[in-house]
């Protein structure tokens, strides 16, 4: 899907654009220094995009997508820096670079972290042209996938896990992980482009299924994709000896599962009145990529 | 002031309670114990005696104001448990007790830390019988108290102090680290409340003062108050070589200090046209504590 690779790249460098706007200048600060190191660092930017895209079934105003777009994707980079930490995954290195605290240090690393998520809340609030109501919904999704409910929990459950999980266990442990805000950016997306609540509904669930396709095939790519093309050393995750799809049901049943959870995914978009030609094509690119 | 330090024992009581269904039920989760662990510790509550306070200035709704002190005492919370972890203040005990990280682990903490920040905002927006212009305008508030302007940058500055500091920069630091959220959980209480925008701008800048009165009292406590009082190791401040007001300016200006801090924040009580005493109380309380 050369065109669609295009596309991607497109949103990519337009909420790249957006980030370094919506980031609080450069003064001199430790703390700002290392905000701009962990969030301009090369990302995919999928939550972005999945704000960009569900916001286009409906009808936005580009700066309010820019900012939906920008309030994720701080929330994912100050999961990732955390994530990153010696106490927590240990990680050196992201895409190829020193993690922050590598960079700078932990206490930087952990502060930074730290002011990227009230950003994320202050860029909605801040949005004109967008009834507080909207806003308000806006937030309390964001809240709702940070909380000891979602990601955060996630993470709790990462580090506890050991090898007699169950697949159930693990799809939950991805579910909170990765898939809430997966969710809330589609919901956000939804959200400014004033969808109705039966729609955002029909896209929560799509967003259920594409944020653990997603993960199963991150976990693949681990396996199989040359450090040139994912950016990451190949074979990392068996190296930490880490649970995954492919450590649990094998890589086969893992290509099989992700498969499976797209075609549902595109099922459920189906009964959208809208045009989701767009959204389509990410749900096949999202388990198809090689990095 | 006996009578007032009762009334203070019943907004500490009050707030306990609050907080204690606020928080997410034990659901054998490592990461919500930590958060009760962490929240129910016994701490003073000024922040949310000062949402009461505020409050009570104007007409509010017993739950509403609950709910608003909860969300700034939740946002104290979280900045202790990470300002007290090994690569920043290094603390093992907070109020006589294990420190979260001692209790728990590095990683909980870190986690805790992450939970409760993002369950102050879900709390505001949670709250029915409140315009969504004014939760917006409270999650507002809080936001940039927690900023790379606010709190955050107040602990980087922190752990940056040198002896060579001025007063203007000490003054500048603790500003940012204890002073925004003492001035956001005012503005919380004007606003719902239902205080009008020159009346909110009054309590802001008494807010400014009193939470400068509040940190240099802190520091002198530390320095005079026994353990058994104040519930920390006398003079630990000193042990750790901490730059601090007593420190850099000597006892005695400090305490000429944070009476006059006290008594121009309470001049400025007196330009709002409103029942100001138990707040009054209050500004004296903070400058003669000994706990």
């Amino acid at each position: 899907m050369p065109e669609f690779e295009d596309l991607i790249q497109a949103y990519q460098e337009r909420v790249n654009q957006a980030l370094k706007i919506a980031l609080p200048p450069i003064n001199n600060s430790r703390l700002v220094d290392a905000m701009h190191y962990s969030v301009l660092n090369g990302g995919k930017r999928l939550r972005p995009i999945l704000v960009y895209l569900s916001s286009e079934l409906g009808k936005t105003e580009t700066s309010i997508a820019d900012a939906a777009a920008c309030a994720v994707e701080f929330i994912h980079c100050y999961s990732l820096i955390h994530d990153d930490l010696p106490a927590m995954d240990d990680d050196k290195l992201r895409r190829g670079k020193p993690t922050c605290h590598i960079k700078f240090d932990e206490a930087t690393a952990i502060l930074a972290g730290d002011a990227l998520q009230p950003m994320a809340y202050e860029l909605i609030c801040s949005l004109d042209n967008l009834p507080d109501t909207t806003k308000i919904s806006m937030v309390n999704s964001l809240t709702k996938a940070c909380s000891h409910n979602g990601m955060v929990e996630g993470q709790m459950k990462d580090m506890q896990l050991n090898k007699a999980v169950s697949v159930d266990a693990l799809d939950l442990m991805h579910e909170q992980k990765t898939g809430r805000l997966i969710e809330a950016s589609i919901e956000l997306g939804g959200l400014i482009g004033g969808l109705n609540s039966d729609e955002l509904l029909i896209l929560k669930a799509y967003g259920q299924k594409i944020g653990l396709a997603f993960q199963i095939r991150d976990d693949i790519i681990d396996v199989e994709s040359p450090s040139s093309e994912s950016g990451k050393p190949q074979g990392s995750d068996a190296m930490k000896e880490k649970i995954t799809y492919p450590s649990l049901v094998g890589i086969k049943e893992s290509k099989i599962r992700s498969q499976e959870l797209a075609e549902e995914a595109l099922e459920i978009l189906t009964s959208l009145n809208l045009k989701t030609d767009k959204i389509n094509s990410l749900t096949s690119y999202v388990v198809t990529r090689n990095n």
